[in-house]
């Protein structure tokens, strides 16, 4: 079964936005045994983008349309797909009343009429909810084809894609296809490459992907099967064979855990309580482990030390130190992690000191210079890195090589 | 005149990774006036590349292709390009020199035969050298369209793109694209556009189209003229008619300033230093002002208090107060900022309290709920917000509703 991606919306086509959209249904999309051959951007024309639906319905079985589904007038996805399939658009009360619910649960007084028109659905079709916005998801089933329209933030597509059309599409498909996403922190996108080069080539059921992430390789091992019995006892051996080749590295092969989850987990099955005192990351990597529901079982405070008298003030950095070594400096960086563990009476604290950029940088200590610090009951480690990108860059990575080296320090408690 | 995108590569049809080219050039082509009303990816097959090629010829002046240059046999993107406008392929001297050049410069010995079929070019084509790569662009100049074939990897497609078809494009057009980007925090999207219904309606050139960002509204203002200096008279009656209607809402019309940016720059044109005490948001309210190159000189130290231990040690809440009204209230979200401002003597201090989700929530205190306290030199706000989303979507709004608090109460500092 083949599947096309159409993104709707002009700040696309006017680059104001990149497509991640595009990228993540490409990939849930290819997990699920679809065939992509297309993707394709169009504005908020209406001319144009009917032409481009017919074109994208000729060529796939499914099209996934997102974007243009919100109140405006630029919002013309719905009316035109429907169009195409020869449906008449009716008020749904369902989702009337639930785009009444979300206004009132956010005290919104006055409604804009123009609200009310994403209550509007083409006759026939599936009504999605949408549990963080207000333009549901619709499915539209037509003779030959089908079209999905989403919205087009990410926030509100990813959880309705896996709550409802992820289960929608992997009923179409004959076959049964099933993949497990096995997820590394501490090893790059060529090194991890370079170890499975072989599996890789070799393995064509099931087929293992790699996917780069910031400061993570993800590897996704599909297969095809008659059921998923089947299909889960093709995947067993090669995971197995990557176990043995990555070993700790692997943090998770749970899609919907991320690093900072498996951080967490560790934290609270060994009962450690964790801070961090932060100062080119400024709270990112706090904000990180917040992600995580629950987390308040191991993190009760967190420190921002982007000056040196607050370095000295709140996490008793010494003064000589700081003058001696200066603030970016795996002193600074281990008397930090030290001082938060201390003011917080905790367990385990992380501290990030470094030359976030652009400005800053000195031919010693230039630009993307991080000096990440690991405390853990009475012991600390500091690991200095050298990130090569812009300001934001600098700091995302340095967020992700605090969590891996606080995981890495944590599981060597247990005699690993 | 029309642009066309065609990103070519199976790497972006499986998700493996974001197309961030086509947000680049898309970017650049309309800033150089090309209006651009498709973008398509086709994967690395000979067939369906010929038909997208075609496709995309029969509707744009100018087909950008980008990507399947390299050397290896999946590399397409040059022979089948070379076909569709009828050219022959040619071993060009100049290129196979640079080709060797580079590899001596890399001081590779062995260099495989493969590699050599870089430096095969279109008859007729104009041959543009790669600084960063061994694929030269190419530029077929047809009877009715031009083609222009870029390297896939970024850092070779950009710096070809600024040095060589930026000028290359710039002579083509004749008429000038300006364009203005207003940014409104505070204010729905629906709210905005209905505030500016009649002249988006009204208005063909400039033409008004509405952006919705997370907490924030972007309004494009874009204009067609002879030249620069025409199309920015077009344009100023227009934003001029936009203040009056937003005034303060608008906080840049900058393309390159965000709501922190702006909000750092009041921060330092007022000689006002900030803190921040985060419960919920647990920092990244912090990271995203810390965004801000230089922030330093007005944000010196952070506060993240997420266990009530910590709201009353650090920032000095009463434990009354916790007990009374709960962690979650007006009255823990007042002190929580004025005594984040005292703990770390600041004239202003921004506090966060709230039920992120998906847990914690109650009838009386939902999820979503939460208090945002802005302090400003012995004075303390407090606001009450009611989110729908999910915990990371809360979480986002609350910070940018911090942000323009604070903005609003810096603002009325000035009597306007």
């Amino acid at each position: 079964m083949t599947v096309e991606l159409l993104s709707v919306g002009t700040e696309l086509l006017l680059g104001n936005i990149v497509n991640t959209n595009a990228a993540y249904l490409a990939e849930r999309c290819a997990s699920l045994g679809l065939s992509c051959y297309y993707q394709s951007v169009v504005g908020d024309n209406e001319e144009r983008l009917e032409s481009a639906i017919r074109l994208a319905l000729s060529r796939a079985d499914i099209v996934i349309l997102s974007g243009g589904l919100g109140p405006t007038k630029d919002d013309l996805t719905k009316e035109v797909t429907a169009r195409v399939f020869g449906r008449e658009l009716y008020k749904d009360a369902h989702t009337k009343e639930r785009i009444a619910g979300y206004f009132r649960q956010m005290k919104t007084v006055r409604v804009t009429e123009n609200n009310w028109k994403q209550a509007l659905v083409p006759e026939g079709a599936i009504v999605v909810d949408n549990h963080n916005g207000t333009a549901p998801g619709l499915i539209i089933e037509g003779e030959k084809n089908t079209a999905i329209l989403l919205p087009g933030p990410p926030n509100e597509l990813k959880p309705m894609f896996e709550e409802a059309i992820a289960p929608y599409l992997n009923k179409l498909e004959p076959e049964e296809i099933h993949s497990k996403m096995i997820k590394l922190c501490g090893i790059g996108e060529s090194r991890a490459e370079t170890v499975i080069y072989d599996l890789m080539k070799k393995q064509t059921n099931p087929t293992i992907a790699p996917y780069a992430k910031t400061g993570e390789v993800h590897l996704r091992v599909t297969a095809k099967a008659e059921n998923k019995t089947e299909a889960e006892k093709l995947i067993a051996p090669v995971l197995e064979e990557l176990y043995r080749r990555f070993g700790s590295l692997i943090y998770t092969e749970e899609e919907e855990i991320n690093l900072e989850d498996a951080v967490v987990d560790i934290l609270k099955e060994k009962e450690i309580t964790l801070t961090t005192a932060e100062s080119c990351t400024g709270g990112k990597l706090a904000g990180r482990i917040m992600n995580v529901a629950g987390v308040s079982d191991v993190y009760y405070e967190g420190y921002i030390t982007y000056s040196n008298a607050a370095k000295e003030k709140i996490l008793g950095v010494s003064c000589d130190t700081l003058e001696s070594f200066g603030a970016v400096s795996p002193q600074t960086a281990e008397e930090m992690a030290a001082g938060a563990a201390k003011a917080a009476g905790a367990d385990a604290a992380l501290s990030v000191t470094g030359i976030a950029g652009p400005d800053g940088g000195t031919e010693e200590k230039p630009v993307g210079l991080v000096y990440i610090g690991c405390y853990l009951r009475g012991n600390t480690r500091v690991e200095e890195f050298r990130f090569t990108g812009n300001r934001e860059k600098n700091r995302d990575y340095a967020v992700v090589r605090a969590l891996t080296l606080l995981r890495e320090e944590l599981l060597g408690l247990s005699d690993r």
